[in-house]
């Protein structure tokens, strides 16, 4: 079970900063002890992207920061606070929002525009606000280059660890480094289910370039992460490019193949560390679909039996039950012939075409043993193949969350 | 907690047949001990209607069936195993099918396209012909007229209750009656989570009326329960037609409007006790969405909620967690105002408009004591409602999920 001691032996936090980045994580007091205010700030003006939660019911730092997205050309800062979502508030946490950025520009001088805020926690209870604008101002002495461990922490809620990663490579001769801290997903206390990823590189990044590089790796990384379904109002994943490093990456060079490649690789890294930290998760699932008609099929064949109870608590329980995935991947509304099915765990085939049963139950059940898995389904039906990641479903997850509150 | 003693208490069991029907259930061998195989027989020949499961994935019997329907105009008989489910198992299922609606043609000297073939139990292993034929062959002197009762103990897999129901009423000056078995969904065991439904009625019904009457019905029944949102292989809905009682149901007459009234509260009716019966659940749950634009927007929202995780082991803790619901109306894909929602739960109002907490959240939370749930959430932004009925996610579930065959 890595539940036990993941952080330590399996799980690397690189919080190295960029360039030109400087961050602080302490405590204000929404929550009794742990820290709970965050800030980013860019020394040099930034471009800015970010990809937000599709739920309709958007917490009010979602609609503030895309709307600074919309307004300003540059960023400067990103305010995070945990213990409150600041969601189903209404106008008064719209106003609250915009509060907690104009307060960063002020201790910054710069303009609330170039604030992104971010919120996590409960839903449906104001800010308090006292403490907040208190901790604003105290955190500019806490700001440090470099590293941004303290801002890891200071996002988390119910996280048992923080999640961060860092990469540094060559292009054109000079170091570029991306750096991203995340936080975790709907597991326990969904109520502090947001999920949050911050981004800061040195490389120069026009702003489109930005955000399609931004949209198109969280795609494959924050978006294929599949807990329970529920998503919540307050998701957001930001990014800041600050030029500090003097390498500029144009959308179709070579350099940017690479900066694309190292980003969807720190990406993948905090989103999978995400999968990891849930509650009451005992196994991180990888689930890849081969050989789909189209992508768009992969995708959904692999989300279909990622969101399957029946497939999570089977696989929770070692039973390589593949009557179970199949049935998913009949109801995902793809089309397929199941008599071409094929079943491998771990890399090990369990399931051949014509439903013909590789292994006894007894021994395709061990390929389910340990904490990692990998499933593989091959349609044979084209060439498109798409994969996500989750986690088993425990009676553990049932008690948290049915206690919660409580 | 209802789970102690549901039958005997709360639940009637109406088990009398149609005039012109008799019914069996024998035990062959499929199961080790519990009767495994079922048969209803209409003396007269009937028309016949037929709803089926939507996953790609469909069992023999499901094809079967779909052709026999398909290609002949009456039909006498409906031949149940339970016990195996006759799904995933290629060229030689669909061949067993056969085998088994002509062993029931033969012994009722009917023709085998007269009669429908159903399934139910563990996937993936062919049926053991052998004792289903034998059991054909017995299964005609058990025979009786009038009830229904072990016909529908013999579709059981892992119900813990038979589910029947029959109402009779006056059309026209003259007795009409309605039956019907059904047996549960995917709570437990689901590689046995076939829900199936058998539907008599002696009166006289024209072949496109009768099927869409059953799929209207039971589009708001046996459609509108959601367990945990997989669907089966096997899944199917038969309804059989006779004119025994001389009562001629036409299509807008009033008998008709009659009639559908009648025959939705025995579908109704059924479809609820598949939902409690399932193992692990505690509270039986109606889910009520009023005030939506469209009528889809509210089925949409209804049927989130019920599927979502989060709710319902919120609701299993007793927790009024109304956070969770907007969330999950939130990412159901309709056009709503958030701060319009108000939610009633058991008819005590929890939420106000814009956000307004009605009670402490101890005193809500009291709302969700009890075994029977009514959660209204009215969206105030039409006319349109839509309601579904599910039940809390436990413990005992992912217990039991996970466990099966091990």
């Amino acid at each position: 079970m890595f539940k036990e001691a993941p952080a330590a032996n399996i799980i690397s936090m690189k919080t190295k900063l960029p360039l030109g980045y400087r961050s602080a994580g302490i405590h204000c007091g929404v929550k009794k002890y742990k820290k709970d205010l965050a800030l980013i700030v860019s020394d040099y003006p930034a471009t800015a992207a970010g990809v937000f939660t599709l739920n309709k019911v958007q917490a009010a730092p979602v609609l503030i920061s895309k709307k600074h997205l919309s307004e300003s050309e540059t960023f400067h800062a990103i305010i995070v606070n945990s213990g409150n979502a600041n969601a189903c508030t209404g106008d008064r946490g719209y106003f609250d929002s915009e509060i907690m950025a104009e307060q960063t520009a002020d201790i910054l001088r710069i303009k609330k525009e170039e604030v992104l805020v971010a919120s996590t926690g409960v839903i449906g209870e104001p800010l308090p606000m006292e403490k907040i604008l208190n901790g604003i101002n105290m955190i500019k002495s806490n700001l440090i280059q470099g590293d941004e461990k303290d801002a890891a922490e200071a996002i988390m809620t119910t996280d048992t660890f923080y999640k961060a990663e860092s990469a540094s490579f060559i292009i054109d001769g000079k170091e570029v480094t991306i750096s991203g801290i995340a936080k975790g997903s709907g597991m326990i206390h969904p109520n502090m289910a947001t999920m949050l990823g911050f981004i800061t590189t040195d490389a120069a990044i026009e702003r489109d370039t930005l955000q399609s590089l931004l949209k198109k790796t969280t795609d494959k990384t924050f978006n294929r992460i599949i807990v329970d379904g529920d998503t919540s109002t307050n998701d957001m994943v930001l990014m800041l490019s600050n030029a500090a490093s003097g390498v500029v990456i144009t959308k179709g060079s070579v350099s940017y193949k690479t900066f694309e490649a190292e980003l969807f690789q720190l990406l993948k890294k905090l989103a999978v560390d995400i999968v990891r930290d849930g509650e009451g998760a005992t196994k991180l699932i990888e689930i890849k679909v081969e050989g789909a008609l189209t992508d768009e099929d992969a995708g959904k064949a692999a989300k279909t039996i990622a969101l399957s109870p029946l497939v999570k608590t089977a696989i929770h329980g070692e039973d390589a039950n593949w009557g179970r995935i199949i049935a998913a991947v009949g109801y995902s509304g793809i089309e397929f012939d199941p008599a071409k099915f094929e079943i491998f765990i771990n890399g090990t085939q369990i399931l051949q075409k014509n439903f013909i049963v590789a292994l006894p139950n007894a021994v395709a059940n061990q390929t389910l043993k340990g904490n990692q898995i990998e499933l593989v389904i091959k349609l044979n039906e084209g060439n498109e193949s798409a994969n996500c990641w989750t986690c088993d479903f425990s009676e553990e997850y049932v008690k948290i969350n049915g206690s919660y509150r409580s």
